[in-house]
């Protein structure tokens, strides 16, 4: 049997102390797996007392996470921190440089760093950074490897997902159903990363390089989270057969383009995103061979995060360890499609007053930016009251809708930004 | 850069013809990923004339595929002849005897000759043996390798599942539906081994294998296949809120043993897997850490079986191959759980005559073995003419419901052998 191979966890949340706790109860089973003893030789972490739900015999605890890297009793430096700067990057830059290989889920710091990072050739794995639980980096990696990736898309932040539903299910409204969100550990006291689509889109940026062999660039991401989504829309979709999900979608373009945006869609009824509920993520990959792959799952918490965890340090036992981004050489900087160009369905809530002639107005609208009208619904009719106008398009340019939505907004009748969202029917 | 590696493909039908293909296709994509050439530089099959749609410069052809194996410019054999005896056996020996790595796409040579493979060491890898494209022994070995799988089930045959839609979705029955999928080329001419069940249990022998670290042993499953399913069935499913379809279901039990089954089983409509229509796989792999993850794609198919089987050449072209099952040291044998003592809800449908009693004979029969019910359909009423009674039970012992439906079998009034079926919720 070959030596043993010893761990250090920096960070002690609900992941960390998962990772500890899983990697001694299943030592035997892991030593069967990979030929050695994987053990947790070191811990860092803020509160050295707390209990934790493992047993601290035989662990060494570093008050400074970079104390792992410099303990000669750790191989492997697991980073549980977060965040994008600070003590987080100091310590994966600091075992690299130490090459002592880095296992993290840390999503934000590849998103923003992996040119840096990749200029290392790092031993750096990261299954934990995207879906939880769900093997979506190393199917996108190894799995599917053989494909020219076409796609990648679905619902990549469990804590929208939860509120959408549970918006969906009690017709209750945003605020409320965050609160209770809240409450319920599902979202942050400061809930904007996950609501506003920034954790989206920190891993559809990482999925998008992995997919597409190119460096991740959040900043070229199209972002629109789930604030403004009301239980009118969602009563709405519903009733067009449809249902509402935060979707991060990453597609292949023409001349090497990938076209990238988080945002709020309508997905059928009938297809298998809708039906994923709750804290869940849901990723399909596209590949050219292969047809679409869809992975489902707990896409958070510290169980399910710490499955992804030991699964990279199950790899580096066995000898496994790929490039950062699964391809050797250069990695070529994304070239962003330019959004205005994506085709596809559309839905349009317009508040208006119900007076005659507005839908003769928004419909000439329509028809001068070459929008082709699917479907208009209208509910409720009350001289002069607010009324909500529901239009579906047929397949439409975004900016010749973008276009047609502003002139809308121009309407004197119209009382309200306009409410406009992709159908996505994953065709 | 490493020296290329070169790749001989023994059988030439779809799947064969498409590793080729795609090997060529994705040839500067390979490299990339793999920082070497992965080459195609041998084949075999019986038609050396054939135009399979690839480019045959460089490729020498060898009549009898054990030349594969002393062709001193092949360093990986493919076997993609099936059938678990004669020639692909032979081939897959003399290649592991040669220290030639294997890639198989050969379920049922695997699952009945597991204990001579793992005797001999072997860098053999097999992908594509279970649910086609979708990345299913790759997560169980690897991406999911941290955890204690709980179970590992789902809809592991793709022709079954067309049927079964197709029903659902046309009330036609099952001979008709077979039929179709025959000319459709989603059944073969003899679809026994599929229809029957046999097809998935072998690939769920090989997924208990993985899962619970156990050899695999196909006749240790209790295999039932789709013929005895009527358009009657599928309606009266459907009117319960259920969807029919066929799941191979593998779960641990008490002192390690494990409980495998094939059968028809009715499924919430609402479920993922009632989502999943047409010749599509979902398995599901429920860990102690992940919780449950569900993965679905096309489990069959030519193009789709050639991404996993080149997914595993990736594999070996980046140095990256694991003990047979995942695991070092002795593989112990399954250890099978008596399936009569499986707990669980059931459906019934009893033909009887229209006759005052009926109803009150089985209901007593029900009582006295201990099964409770939770729902009785009856629809027709015509006096002394067969009916349907239709019933639910809450969990009840396997055993327990099928000594009700001996007793109920013998009754006068019922005039054709009982229909019994599992109801899986999926708890």
């Amino acid at each position: 049997m070959s030596a043993a191979l010893r761990i250090g966890v920096a960070g002690l949340g609900h992941v960390g102390a998962n990772v500890v706790r899983l990697l001694q109860q299943h030592a035997a089973d892991l030593t069967q797996k990979t030929g050695r003893a994987v053990t947790v030789t070191a811990v860092s972490a803020r509160d050295a007392k707390k209990q934790r739900g493992f047993d601290n015999a035989g662990i060494t605890f570093h008050a400074n996470p970079l104390d792992l890297v410099r303990d000669a009793n750790v191989d492997v430096v697991v980073e549980l921190i977060g965040g994008a700067d600070g003590i987080a990057k100091d310590l994966v830059l600091a075992a690299i440089d130490a090459k002592k290989p880095v296992v993290t889920a840390n999503k934000a710091l590849l998103a923003r760093h992996a040119s840096t990072l990749l200029a290392k050739n790092p031993v750096l794995l990261f299954e934990a950074a995207v879906a939880g639980g769900i093997p979506v980096i190393k199917s996108l990696r190894e799995g599917l490897a053989a494909n020219d990736i076409q796609a990648v898309y679905g619902i990549l932040n469990g804590t929208c997902n939860f509120i959408l539903s549970e918006m969906t299910a009690t017709g209750r409204d945003f605020a409320d159903v965050l609160a209770e969100a809240q409450k319920l550990g599902y979202a942050e006291a400061d809930p904007s990363f996950d609501v506003d689509g920034f954790d989206a889109a920190h891993k559809l940026s990482l999925l998008s390089a992995l997919a597409f062999g190119v460096m991740p660039d959040v900043d070229a991401i199209r972002v629109q989270g789930i604030r403004a989504i009301s239980a009118l829309d969602i009563g709405f979709a519903r009733e067009l057969g449809y249902r509402l999900r935060l979707l991060g979608i990453a597609r292949k373009r023409e001349g090497g383009q990938v076209e990238q945006s988080v945002e709020p869609c309508l997905v059928p009824a009938t297809s298998p995103v809708a039906t994923v509920e709750g804290p869940l993520n849901a990723v399909y990959i596209d590949g050219d061979f292969s047809g679409k792959i869809l992975l489902t799952g707990a896409g958070a918490g510290g169980a399910a995060t710490a499955s992804a965890v030991v699964a990279d340090i199950v790899d580096l036992a066995r000898g496994h360890a790929l490039p950062l981004l699964g391809r050797t050489g250069a990695i070529a900087a994304l070239k962003a499609a330019p959004i205005g160009k994506r085709q596809g369905n559309f839905y349009l809530r317009v508040v208006v007053l119900d007076q005659p002639g507005v839908i003769a107005d928004i419909s000439a609208i329509l028809r001068d930016c070459a929008v082709s009208l699917e479907s208009v619904l209208q509910r409720g009719r009350d001289p002069n009251q607010p009324v909500s106008v529901i239009l579906t398009t047929h397949d439409t340019a975004q900016e010749s809708m973008e276009k047609a939505v502003e002139k809308i907004a121009a309407l004197k009748s119209v009382i309200e930004p306009p409410h406009l969202m992709r159908i996505e029917n994953f065709a």
